[in-house]
């Protein structure tokens, strides 16, 4: 899989996105996704909120993750963005979940 | 304060709804409010969808919660709602959260 | 794929759940599975939550999920969930999501 | 009122937290209050994840917030979070939200 391009966006964990279990709730990682992919457009020079305030969305047809290590709350996490095909009038997005302080993988 | 009518909304705890205290996260308890409030509107015949679909909103302006004692992953909790005032063109809805086991006031 | 029991979970789309889009956000669907099987373990005699409090958690290790179709605040969904399989010590669950009134397959 | 020390905490609004009124739903505002707590501590020389490691927490007893405009995606806002107060064993945190571009008071 060749990546043109990767953008990386920092998220400090809130505590809010944490769950019972101590760690962030898998959920979160969606919406972590969708910050990643404001800031590629972004430095693609494309803003996702003016495109859509066009009439030009893109809906979410499938989401895919591997949940490897939790997050904590506090952690600094980097979500590594980049595109990885498209198939269609799909584009398939692929993002890295990084624990900035050791740089361990967690989805 | 005189409460004309009291409608109740039946919620189960999600994990979601938890944080790493183990106790729901109390920003969750404004959700609940407006689950509690979209019920006690159709109990009075109105649908606050439709309303919104023909373009009367109801924007939130003031929120305010005491939280008590925390509600804990699968707990069954009540939310009481009723109107307890106006002020102009603003609604006061007012909302007591308990626990459905033990009857105790949580919020 | 044979399903051995299949349980049904209704959930009304809370306001809080919609985006900018108008309809559900597709994070939000991880959570109502969640929820689907709670009650599907509930169904089988047994409490997640008491699993828990026992020291035996079932981490997420993996999450997917096709997004069809849109809810909207106010629809009643049901979640339809099964185990579709083992592998190893995990266990993979199967979720449905249907909009109650008309029977369309959302998720 | 007097303010020591206020700390300002950038967040960029993500799609998530838009509700289908295309603002951001309210209950997020409790979630990034917590942020700029957060934030606030540090600057102080405190780490609330250490402190809650340590068996010191701080749960959260009463809520408040006035919404006077609403937030929309991909927004910048400033949370500036000071301590307004004590009373007793409990400490009372003050919160603006302010629109970065034209920094208009949200909430």
């Amino acid at each position: 899989m060749i990546k043109l391009l990767t953008v990386d966006t920092k998220i400090r964990v809130r505590y809010k996105e944490t769950d019972r279990m101590g760690i962030v709730h898998h959920s979160n990682y969606y919406v972590w996704f969708e910050a990643g992919r404001t800031e590629y457009m972004r430095e693609q020079g494309l803003s996702y909120r003016e495109m859509e305030e066009r009439g030009l969305m893109l809906p979410i047809t499938e989401t895919h993750c591997k949940h490897l290590q939790g997050a904590l709350y506090d952690d600094v996490v980097v979500v590594r963005t980049s595109m990885s095909g498209f198939s269609g009038a799909r584009i398939i997005m692929n993002y890295d979940v990084i624990k900035e302080d050791d740089q361990s993988l967690l989805a």
